[in-house]
């Protein structure tokens, strides 16, 4: 609750964690929060260990699971292009040094932060401008 | 070309693509386009073995470059996790097999076509329902 405090993140109150990891909120259910974020002029230094470093305390803070990070770069001064794969889904990343712009998308089901994990990264690359959207996935209508 | 008019797919006339992969069309320029794909109740047999097959296919039609594919199963009768690396971005999957769930994106820049990966997973996968959006990434207006 802490970290939903300081991100300024609203919290979806009385929201059921399936077995499954599905989430449900009233007579809603839905797999999980897909969000879909552009920077713009960062302060990213371009190196693969510092975007690791990012990528992992932005997975821990939004409370999930690493269970694989890779970080690939094309060629030299190149972009850098990764996934990590995390036991609620995934984050992605693939920057465009000569352009100043990087795309990351952050899908996580079950109990799981991603707007923290959002706000997070906001506040450590800084972008001058930026593009979010949030996506519910798989959501539909369910019975009570 | 003929895969574009078998899959019935608009294509984008005089689009430009630079060094980086971005692509140009006018006066706007984008990374390239992230769908966002939820299937319901489809046909698939949920097995890895299979799910590799349509992806390798999918990323092989749209013109892509399949650098490493990774698909992971939670445990015995649950769904089944993934990434597809491309040298133009990457596809993600994720299956709810207790649901008749799956969630994809397909992110792919430069010189390719991932809506003929989109309708290939649809042929392939024949959901009752899905959702699909289409997002261009990091789209902006450029001087010509």
């Amino acid at each position: 609750m802490a970290l939903e405090k300081r991100y300024k993140i609203k919290v979806e109150e009385n929201k059921i964690i399936t077995d499954d990891h599905f989430i449900i909120n009233g007579n809603k259910a839905y797999a999980g929060q897909h969000i879909i974020i552009d920077f713009w002029y960062t302060n990213f230094d371009n190196k693969i260990s510092s975007l690791r470093k990012i990528i992992k305390k932005a997975v821990m803070l939004s409370n999930a699971t690493l269970i694989n990070l890779k970080l690939h770069r094309f060629g030299e001064e190149q972009g850098i292009s990764g996934v990590a794969v995390l036991a609620e889904s995934h984050i992605s990343v693939h920057t465009w040094p000569e352009r100043d712009y990087i795309a990351f998308d952050i899908f996580m089901c079950g109990n799981t932060n991603p707007e923290i994990a959002t706000k997070y990264l906001i506040s450590s690359l800084n972008p001058k401008e930026k593009f979010i959207k949030t996506i519910k996935r798989g959501e539909h209508k369910i019975d009570k």
